[in-house]
């Protein structure tokens, strides 16, 4: 693991919650993109090397719906960059972990993302992303 | 907000968490701190620029095994670091954000911090941080 890539928080209304982290964090978003597969709106912000991606539902079955609903609005996932998630996934696969994804996918921000299952990592949900480039 | 400075785990068993941690990032922790004030035991490992911390309570008085009681385990807060704790809090209180502690106290790792509430931030417990130099 390289870094944190990002860490994804389940917001319910993103435009009063864009406007609230560009307060919070003293930084307009720089993006804004919608992951169809996932029924996801992102908003990304840079802080230093990492993001915080803001992720709101685009209907009821999304994820993010799902788990707003059993946990209310917060933390959803830590992503880490990975230099060849491929490796990594093996590595993590070889030392018990279990991958929700056991092949990477497309997933936003131009990255190939794959989920670890939080019983293998205290209760976390960890994404590992790699850049398409 | 000049990066993310931690990421707060709440865990129920240090050893098998640190363990578990050491096997995910790939490296092991660089330091272990009891906060005697905050009744936890916490544990760094370096990401990037970034830690992770992960916090397990010392007895039952503490903040970690309330959450864990009522959440279970899992990501607790995220922490940025900042260049003036106390400017950082007039501005955030100026923009009508809610802090726990509106006087910055001493926190692990040898810094000052301060919590907002997560009233203010959808559902987001934030640290605010600042090295002691």
């Amino acid at each position: 693991m390289n870094k944190i890539e990002h860490i994804g928080i389940a917001v319910k209304d993103m435009e009063q919650s864009k406007a609230l982290y560009a307060l919070l964090l003293g930084t307009e978003p720089y993006k804004q993109e919608v992951v169809e597969s996932e029924n996801v709106l992102t908003t990304f912000f840079k802080t230093g090397e990492s993001k915080i991606e803001l992720l709101s539902a685009t209907n009821q079955n999304s994820v993010i719906a799902k788990f707003i609903e059993k946990r209310g609005e917060g933390i959803h996932h830590i992503a880490f960059d990975t230099k060849d998630i491929y490796s990594e996934i093996k590595r993590l696969e070889a030392s018990g972990f279990q991958m929700i994804h056991p092949e990477p996918k497309p997933g936003a921000d131009n990255k190939l993302i794959a989920f670890l299952h939080p019983k293998s990592t205290c209760g976390v949900l960890v994404e590992l992303c790699m850049d398409m480039g």
